[in-house]
């Protein structure tokens, strides 16, 4: 397999654009990506589009990508329609990675695009709770009571509090205040985070990402072809790792957790341990979850996540940086887009290109995308390994 | 890139069942497949899974691939659900191709599954019109009425007539008959087609492929670990090769044309010519279309399908069989498991294991699988060319 690098990386903001259309988000996307790798559209050679729920929302339900992409001009490569639910852009960059590292095709562009909010956002709202098979929709069962029920084990086993979720959010929240692309910007105190509506305990409000409308996408490129390319600092794909399955639960230690798998499989794949991590995005669909996402990942021992957060260790500041784009609840969490969202903040950050919110000289950047729904083993686990 | 090659096929037969669910389906090709590989479920490391209308047939519109295979007893695995319209099939088989070429993993299964059938048939086609983008459903026109079009062209340009496509029924419809899997089994004369009702000038009923559900799987497999796993003939991937964009116009000679593109790929992929291959399957969703396929696959020069098919020389019995299958028309046209069933087909006849359809000993053979719309770019092509 060949060496893989990201050459270009760019987002449309995330946030409520009724009047955009997929088109709209994705030419911003993409045409920031293709300016940031200094490349042109006919470079390149294959693309792999990641939506989830354009079917159910604007009623586009075949050849997603081709719809998109033939009004930018492409014409004549292959395009690869995927879907993994949350993981969709992941799912899309690990295609993208396979082609160029395999030596099919030397570029290949990896999108991830989503409208979630409709003129009426409960039609949003039970889209989003729609699988239909897994028969949840009709019970009101959503992913924030999923998420509820999965954390609440922590706090029973761990004596994690809601004082633990809160500080998460202020962390995230100042981050994302400093994210031009998030849509919510505004720092939020622990006081502020716990005296606002309770959702499904433990969570509330602003402990929950919002739905979003969003795109984002990455250029990636054989390493020989893109040395000849740009003088910019090439960033090398480590790792890239998706697996299907159940999550383990808490109760359950012996049942295989895909998220810790995952990130096993890449820490090999890269020949890298978790202390190696210099600064982590990772999938708090919930902000709590970070927590346990931190042990998944081997910042932490088993239930330490508390400690993490308490000791300020995660905050741009910190020995271990997380989500210093803000992560899902203050980015927002336009379903597809987000994994590659992940992946361009990675990026700048090794790159040393994210502003206010850089921190110091990262040289590995981890990604952990998730998706689905867990307690019924339909979920999706991405992890990517980047490095300077 | 190494060998790959596929050593199981599976289908379930296409027809209408409307108690059936996409699991009910899957399973059967999975469990075929499987047998005929002579492996265990556990032997899986990686699946793609094609569905291009669930979310507008079923509801299921996120994780459909993880919805299906946990029911079968899959955990823990990569699986990848993607799309490409009719040629959804073909681009799950080159998604497992790709990680079994590259080394990434050394088995995979293929899946293309659909449910096409409501209680309410009007339903149905309303879904398979539905490309809100393309904004063509409000105005009434649908798959049937852009092939129309198109063939009108050559019927203008190089002379077609109405019963030269209908001698492509007959053949179709008597090897159809010949296929237990087939959803139609009755063997049609010219006159039979010729007077069954017009539905879009120049087409009639019976040369119209019907909607289906229907499901069917492969399990590809590196060569090297093939040979110790079966002693069956192994069937070598030769080429695998998707494009997106344009299908030509009879009258725009120097637009870009994918099939013939692709197939030129695939040609060279495999180091083979047309003249090499022994039996095609190809996406005949209009049989009459067939004759142009000819024409883009190299089996004759432009304009000469009517000829090929005037000759009988693409009968089983012919120096060119094409369709022994029944093709499209005659199997039925569950979307995205039409390719996969054209890749058994092609799988059988290279074990001379296709009984009454049989062509004699067959060592290459080529399967075409299209879709989209392609008066508006969204196409995609795939050609896949078998090797005994």
């Amino acid at each position: 397999m060949r060496k893989v690098v990201i050459i270009g990386v760019g987002m449309h903001p995330f946030g409520k654009f009724l009047d955009k259309s997929l088109q709209d988000l994705s030419r911003v996307a993409i045409w920031n990506a293709i300016e940031d790798a200094g490349i042109s559209l006919k470079d390149i050679e294959v693309a792999y589009v990641g939506n989830s729920l354009a079917g159910l929302v604007t009623g586009q339900e075949g050849v997603r990508g081709q719809v998109i992409l033939r009004e930018l001009g492409f014409s004549g490569i292959p395009i690869i329609n995927v879907e993994n639910a949350c993981a969709s852009g992941t799912t899309a960059l690990r295609g993208v990675w396979l082609e160029v590292a395999s030596g099919v095709y030397d570029m290949g562009l990896a999108l991830g695009v989503e409208k979630l909010y409709l003129p009426n956002t409960a039609d949003s709202i039970k889209i989003l709770a729609a699988d239909s098979d897994i028969r949840l929709r009709d019970l009101g069962f959503q992913f924030t009571a999923y998420y509820a029920m999965k954390i609440r084990k922590y706090m029973n086993q761990y004596g994690w509090t809601k004082e633990h979720f809160a500080k998460v959010v202020e962390k995230n929240s100042y981050n994302g205040s400093l994210n031009p692309y998030a849509q919510h910007r505004t720092p939020l105190t622990a006081e502020q985070v716990l005296s606002s509506r309770l959702v499904a305990e433990p969570f509330h409000l602003y402990m929950c990402s919002s739905i979003a409308d969003g795109a984002a996408a990455a250029i990636l490129c054989s390493e020989e072809k893109a040395r000849k390319l740009t003088k910019k600092p090439l960033i090398q794909m480590a790792a890239c790792v998706l697996r299907s399955g159940m999550f383990r639960h808490p109760s359950e230690t012996n049942s295989p957790n895909i998220v810790s798998l995952a990130a096993n499989d890449a820490y090999e794949q890269a020949s890298l341990g978790p202390e190696d991590v210099d600064v982590a995005e990772v999938h708090d669909a919930m902000a709590p979850v970070e927590l346990y996402h931190y042990e998944e990942l081997g910042f932490c021992k088993e239930g330490e996540g508390d400690k993490m957060i308490g000791e300020g260790r995660t905050r741009i500041t910190g020995d271990k940086p997380v989500n210093p784009s803000g992560g899902l609840a203050a980015k927002g969490h336009p379903i597809a887009a987000t994994g590659l969202a992940q992946v361009a903040e990675i990026v700048w950050q090794l790159r040393n290109e994210a502003g206010k919110r850089q921190v110091k000289s990262p040289k590995v950047g981890l990604i952990q995308n998730s998706g689905g729904m867990v307690e019924n083993d339909t979920a999706a686990a991405s992890i990517v390994i980047l490095k300077r």
